[in-house]
């Protein structure tokens, strides 16, 4: 079939029913039983996080972790699992971070080593000097100033002061709100904003070595001893040269006031981490329940499995790669055959750019013009979102739903339509079994900044789901405070209930989801518009 | 003037109206206007905190912070300026600490040493076991199975879920609730409860010592990666003699977890601390500005001075200690001459029972019978406020109003009058000026747990100042976080104008404030009653 036809039928796709297979409220049931009576997904998620650790993509425990999660998927009797590569770049892990300040008087910083940044090599201890700088601009009023110092490179902020309950959950109201189509509207320089992320950080790195100064130092953008460390710098031959760490904000600020009103502060700092370059590829993992009817398509589940380092990745995203392993043991154990096969993704290099699901569109979706996977440079990734024409590949068609979970621990609440206003009575009569689980509502509205949007941006119905916040925003999202404790059991459990009844009905529906058209230009679903309603 | 007499004349001090010779409004004005343009407040409480840093009793640190404070209200002019001594215990300081799991993963921990334990004496390497002791009985459970561990002796709690804004100002609802008269009720276990903190920690600390225990490890109570690291068995010859670090909830939480799924998790402790037993008096710091009536008594505005040793004692209780110390500059500045002496007090020992104003109190106020200050044990401390009779001391009625700060760095909304009720109208009128800037209400209901309660004990009229609660139960009070900047200007700029105004006036008035007779029982005013509105 010749891509143009191909896509010309999928604008129709809405009107091709399928007579009903399944097993319809039956399976639902059997699911409910399984997944509240005798759920594994708090074990699945402890393994992973408190045993496991943090899952930097790449990293050493990036590596075990994929090998455990293929271990339990196998395990569980799913079918064809399999790592699914893509070019990404340097592995790194954290060994140990110390900073203190050592003059004016003694005291331990918190403190961890910004994500991809290289090793002090020993302590090394120098003098503060702030020199706040966010622009190429401000590179000249720091020129010939920084040799021998240890450079503050961020405006110290004020202590920040939160007005609304750290720990939440939905109001009706709430997702009422939600609920409101969008016109489409883009911002055009939403990506250029991601790019000048990256590449600013290299002419930081590259001015302040040049400068002859020791190492970075940031403040954390939250109050209360909280860090995070990300960094973006990750390609082969492109990471940080000089090391780099991220401090708590009292402690940032605290060293900036001393050196206003004194001798500059002096610090010692010993961040010993390590790269791995044994393997620059990253890895998405896949596993599948198959469908009985082989031209039906397939459904598909997904979550990033990789996290940040400052915590252990459990509500950014061990919870949603949890829930998507729990449904798919669910499913698995009861033996439910679906029309349409299933499939359950354990997405790569989230924190980075969306890149695990962005390389799985490129593979298997949709062809965009431009720089191709083996080309140097940062265009590829933040680039391809807005180069046209989309050319759709032959697998396009047959993803019928994609469902995404990355918002934390808290029970799911409905879905975002995202736009697609043709979908919601279907969504909403595939949500109506979980609606007394709270799960029961559809809005119109749309979220971003996960592993749905670079499906939408090529027209493929990829839909997230509305969760109660719980913390994730006020605290544990990227933070050292990112751990199973924060998970929420009863929550996780009918996270899993939902996600696996949902993949269930829609394998079996014999509705297919409407579609857009394939975009010939920025579409409602734009994966940079719009404010996480968790953020 | 016998005893007897004295007691008796009080009864009706406040029927002995004393002609005003103040300058009244015009003082306020003054003040106002020194106080809001010329404020020296933060630069105060910088030094302080910023500069000198945390201010644990008896501590090096606090050493210099008491000379400073010395050369600063002598530098400002204020009279009087003095130490005043009474025995405390060991002086104790932290140099830096680390604590790290090495197996089965490598893991920065976020720790704090609990104050006046000792030394690991470098890096001490062990496996864990959880073992949660609160009570004796707890022991038996434990014995032969310590040697060589690290023991984690806290009850592993769960995650927190905080309802309410972690930042929060009062309404006008909130301050209403606390105007209540609340009859007196005595809990007589309260100070039990108070002296088994100190005891208990002792047996427990015997315990693991002779079980061959390598280091106690409890769990912070507060989430987030808060640490506090309180302890109070700091007399000589009765601290730990076994070190102990508090761990943040996290930390703690997954260890306890990966004990009780795998091989138990070996941790790397270095608490690197260091006693000085060169003075073991704690001193509280006292100034005056001298009253032009010798006979007219004095009114008195403290704040405790020393402090935990996690943060910088910013808000706990470097705020309240700033805004004495400024509102002690503001009156000295304006050549203010009161009826009556204005005296100042930055208490030592707050933090450990109140200590230093109990020996305020003992020392110039009111005798009670029982342990002298000379006797070995607890008792002094924790048995002092539940004895009787109390005999009133030369100076009982001299002190006609004392003004406490020790709510954080929120501004005043008002005045407890603690039960006193007959106080109330009085009050009100000294508040009245500060209406417009949010002070003027006066409440019946008591607060506790600060410096004015033993005063109030003995039948003295102290008060404590209601502030806006701001993030100080939540997140700063004791911990890490509690560092300058989360002090906020405004509010403490308020605050010194609010106090020294208060304080001219009530040296001033030719209204006394009435008083209760001298206590024979537990009184309304009883210090371990209340709730604190900010816990």
């Amino acid at each position: 079939m010749n891509r143009g036809l191909m896509a010309a039928l999928l604008v129709g796709a809405a009107c091709l029913a399928v007579p009903a297979t399944g097993q319809g409220g039956d399976d639902t049931n059997r699911i409910i039983d399984e997944g509240y009576n005798r759920s594994q997904v708090m074990q699945t998620a402890q393994e992973m996080t408190d045993g496991i650790g943090p899952r930097l993509t790449n990293s050493p425990a990036m590596r075990r972790a994929e090998a455990w999660a293929i271990g339990k998927f196998e395990g569980w009797g799913l079918s064809n699992v399999r790592r699914d590569g893509f070019e990404f770049g340097r592995g790194w892990e954290i060994l140990s971070v110390s900073a203190r300040m050592v003059a004016p008087r003694p005291l331990a910083l918190t403190a961890i080593p910004i994500a991809w940044t290289p090793s002090t090599n020993g302590p090394v201890t120098a003098p503060i000097i702030v020199a706040p700088m966010s622009k190429e601009e401000h590179f000249a009023e720091w020129k010939g100033k920084l040799a021998g110092k240890i450079v503050l490179v961020s405006l110290p902020g004020d202590g920040d002061e939160p007005d609304k309950p750290a720990f939440r959950r939905l109001s009706g109201d709430d997702i009422g709100k939600l609920d409101e189509f969008r016109q489409p509207k883009y911002d055009p320089d939403a990506l250029n904003r991601r790019l000048e992320r990256v590449t600013f950080a290299e002419k930081l790195d590259a001015f302040l070595k040049a400068e002859g100064a020791v190492a970075m130092v940031r403040e954390s953008y939250r109050d209360g001893k909280l860090v995070h460390g990300e960094g973006y710098n990750y390609r082969v031959g492109h990471s940080p040269t000089l090391p780099g760490i991220e401090l708590a904000a009292e402690d940032y600020r605290r060293l900036a006031r001393l050196a206003k009103s004194g001798a500059p502060p002096q610090l010692e700092i010993d961040s010993n981490v390590r790269y791995d370059d044994s393997d620059t590829r990253a890895y998405n993992i896949i596993a599948e329940i198959p469908g009985t009817d082989p031209k039906a398509g397939y459904v598909m589940a997904g979550a990033h499995f990789d996290s940040w380092v400052a915590g252990d990745g459990a509500t950014d995203n061990g919870a949603g790669s949890a829930v998507v392993m729990e449904a798919a043991r669910i499913i698995r154990k009861l033996g439910i055959r679906p029309k349409r096969t299933i499939r359950f993704v354990l997405w790569s290099a989230e924190e980075q750019g969306l890149l695990g699901s962005l390389a799985y569109v490129d593979k298997y979706l949709a062809a965009r013009p431009g720089p191709t996977e083996g080309e140097d440079g940062n265009a590829l990734y933040y680039g391809w979102p807005s180069r046209y024409p989309i050319t759709p590949k032959p697998g396009y068609g047959d993803l019928k739903a994609y469902f995404n979970m990355d918002n934390g621990s808290g029970k799911l609440r409905g879905i975002y339509a995202e736009g697609n206003v043709g979908a919601v009575p279907i969504l909403q009569s595939w949500l109506a079994p979980f609606a007394s689980m709270g799960a029961g509502k559809v809005v119109a509205g749309p979220t971003s900044g996960t592993d749905h949007v670079y499906m939408q941006s090529v027209g493929v119905p990829g839909f997230q789901f509305i969760q109660d916040p719980l913390d994730y925003g006020s605290r544990t999202h990227h933070s050292n405070a990112d751990t199973f404790d924060h998970l929420k059991a009863d929550d996780l459990r009918q996270a899993s209930v939902v996600m696996a009844g949902m993949l269930v009905t829609a394998a079996n529906s014999d509705k297919t989801l409407p579609r857009f058209p394939v975009p010939t230009q920025p579409t409602p679903y734009n994966p940079f518009k719009y404010k996480d309603p968790n953020d």
